[in-house]
């Protein structure tokens, strides 16, 4: 274990800070994943990181802080949506995307699932990420009403994507159910037929 | 607190170990909705019924028994699916069910999703009475193609509701975002326009 003061040096990107602070996170995620959220603790991660627990308590002050940060890093991440060419199949790529990582073992988006329901600040956190997320994802709708495959401006795209993406949710996530490999399109699928017939469409008086 | 043992005459339903359940669910859904599963202890549910703590222990041996029993308990009560004369309004009607179901402060279901992230006797349970509920549920689709709503026999109900009632949980337990009152409505309307349109069927090779 090291954990020298900081420099300022050591505060710009990629630097002493950084490198802790992905350490932990790295740690935070080892940990949710082999012992859920009721596992986690601050020696836990301070161990598993090499990183001294009075540096982990400093920064990030809780259990619930490493929650909060390790849902912000996911929304620092680099991530871009799916460009496919065609609605159907951004919105298939979107889905499969998210089947894997609800199924693989074990699945740290589950366990932050799980630990919001115990944190209110690691719920917030989580529906400030998805909320970003869905805001990222509102270009798959631009693109397809400009190729002409949604047929207005007049589209809400974020409860189309929630009606895209929430039966991968919950079928996995909250009924368990075994994964059906044809889910991701078939979702996609009913999603872009009912935008078609004119569902998720914002009426005027609520477009304001 | 009175815990005589059982006599034969006892065990009809509606004798003293039907009482003594119905005591004790009662006391498990009000630590759950008060405390969450965390909160949620053989000692308190005990003291919260009037039960002695012994036969608790017997019946239910922890609390993952009582998870499971809360769970089965809902899956015996005499529910049945909204019958309002059209699919459209049926889902919209079993989604306000939902809705408020998730809504309500505090909610048992939402509690009782909680602690299926950390009993798996607890998913299994919720996983059985799921099965059920969209099994019943069943019913509004076969309806629906008597009345010439569906277009034919080849739809794949289940997958229907999956669709209709899935942005409810979607946004309500996962996001977490605001309740939208519209939601039940839309959500109906956007399954059954995609139904319409050709989703959900079930192509006749997969239909053995």
């Amino acid at each position: 274990m090291t954990d020298e003061p900081d420099t300022t040096a050591d505060r710009r990107p990629g630097g002493r800070t950084a490198r802790i602070r992905a350490q932990v996170l790295d740690a935070v995620r080892a940990e949710l994943a082999e012992r859920g959220h009721e596992g986690l603790t601050m020696e836990g991660v301070a161990t598993r990181a090499g990183v001294h627990r009075a540096t982990v308590y400093r920064r990030w002050r809780d259990v619930g802080g490493l929650l909060v940060d390790v849902i912000d890093a996911a929304g620092e991440m680099d991530w871009q949506p799916p460009d496919t060419g065609s609605l159907r199949g951004d919105l298939t790529a979107l889905n499969q995307e998210i089947q894997e990582s609800l199924l693989v073992q074990p699945s740290v988006a589950v366990a932050l699932m799980a630990a919001s329901f115990h944190s209110e600040r690691a719920a917030q956190a989580q529906t400030r990420l998805w909320t970003h997320r869905y805001a990222q994802c509102e270009i798959l709708v631009e693109r397809a009403v400009e190729r002409g495959e949604a047929p207005s401006q007049h589209t809400d795209a974020r409860s189309l994507l929630i009606a895209a993406t929430a039966p991968l949710y919950h079928q996995l996530v909250l009924l368990r159910l075994d994964p059906d490999p044809r889910l991701p399109e078939r979702a996609a699928e009913a999603a872009v037929l009912a935008l078609r017939a004119g569902a998720f469409s914002v009426r005027r008086d609520e477009s304001v």
